[in-house]
């Protein structure tokens, strides 16, 4: 296992090279990070939170027929994915208007948005992962108009099963963000759902309190992170150990 | 010509009734804003000049067919354009990356775009005209898809053929904003260019020595304003009297 070689090291997480040839280990990290990388901090058993929870909400989405890069949970920390060429642009879903929306729209946080609203984001540190659209994308050459009508596709399904379930646990799914890569077999190429959802990349409010159950706990500076992401794991009726 | 009723005064100009019903006069000021209106300045001379160089470009657009606003001009600052519901979009179109999609996308200024691209802008001055996609536009209904897709086909014909009219005196058409509006005829409503395009909202660069003729003159303290708007109408064959 320590020999394995390293292919990616990211803010969150850490990609191993896979047991197979097309497979890799996603590595789940304690470390936090927001405002593009201005606040930073690692809190522990984040990761082994994020990776329990991220199985769970990739396995059920797969049993409804959402196409995803995840194969199997290895332990605590890790899972085995397939490997997939990453679209660099981020798919953010909003519900609800909270975060970067509420300040650009001028809207309060918490006003329901008047339909569910798919958001593009380059993927670049460098830039502060700027706002974009289709035709950035396209022109760029980011994705071609049927990866991006597929992407949103599948954001849009995901966002109606994952609003079902989280209702059913009393939590409101506000907005969340996720990742697409492009996955070859044989001599066909299907985008799958890739990366992780999870707290980190979720806005998840309590229903009854409207107390936040997800990374705004870190940006925001209110403390309880684990404790947050531990009652949505076991709302979701989650076990997850608590040794790291 | 004193009492007629003013019906709007904006940065740049000022709506007044118009003499039918249906239609409205048009005056433009000498006033010059950047930076959502913490730089202000009045620059003696520009209102004539755009007032002449927007009569231009929109009899040119109507001549190929792209439905306009635009009835005639008045007098030297002054024209008379058909009264029309404002959609709260700015349509922007480049051609070469300048400004914020320099900014934004980090490349360099003046690097040609792989294709022209077109941008929405929500027109508001409290917010900064933030950038949004056809989502934000039809979820807050700003306006319809059939909508946006004729501004968008209406942008990118004027963008052809503006382009193609600048190059002939010399002239590369870098970007360029534009505001569309709803008219209503009997029953029947149509999508017609609105607002103007002058310097103020184009970039507009002289093809051998990269001199800037256009609003940036102002916006990155260059000077010489007046003398760039002068020589775009020059180039246009437009005689413009100096006496405002
Ligand atoms: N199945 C996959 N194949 C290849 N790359 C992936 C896959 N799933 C996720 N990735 C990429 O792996 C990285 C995960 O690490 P993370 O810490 O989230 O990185 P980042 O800081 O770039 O967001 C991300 O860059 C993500 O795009
Ligand atoms: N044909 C028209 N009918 C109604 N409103 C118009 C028409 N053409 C332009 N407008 C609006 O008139 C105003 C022009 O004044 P301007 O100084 O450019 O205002 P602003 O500061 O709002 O940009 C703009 O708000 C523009 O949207
Ligand atoms: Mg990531
Ligand atoms: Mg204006």
């Amino acid at each position: 296992m320590n020999r394995r070689r390293r292919i990616y090291e990211g803010k969150a997480k850490i990609l191993y090279e896979g047991p197979e040839p097309g497979t890799l280990i996603q590595h789940f990290k304690d470390d936090a990070t927001a405002f593009n990388n201005q606040k930073h901090d690692k809190i522990e058993g984040k990761g082994v939170l994020n990776n329990r929870i991220s199985e769970y909400l990739f396995q059920r989405l797969g049993e409804i027929g959402v196409p995803t890069h995840f194969i199997k949970r290895m332990n605590m920390r890790e899972q085995l994915v397939r490997e997939v060429e990453i679209i660099p642009v981020e798919v953010v879903v909003r519900n609800v208007a909270a975060g970067s929306i509420a300040k650009r729209l001028g809207m309060e946080e918490g006003t329901p948005l008047p339909r569910s609203i798919v958001e593009f984001y380059y993927k670049s540190d460098e830039l502060g992962d700027p706002m974009v659209t289709e035709e950035h994308i396209t022109a760029f050459n980011w994705a071609v108009p049927q990866e991006i009508d597929d992407m949103m596709s599948v954001a849009l399904r995901a966002n109606d099963f994952l609003c079902g379930l989280f209702l059913g646990i009393g939590i409101k799914l506000v907005d969340f963000k996720c990742e697409f890569g492009r996955l070859w077999e044989n001599d066909t190429m299907r985008i799958v759902l890739a990366d992780e959802i999870s707290p980190d990349c979720c806005r998840l409010w309590d229903i009854e309190s409207q107390e936040k159950l997800d990374k705004d706990r870190f940006r925001r500076d209110l403390g309880g992170l684990v404790e947050a992401y531990q009652e949505v794991a076991r709302r979701l009726g989650l076990h997850v150990e608590n040794n790291p």
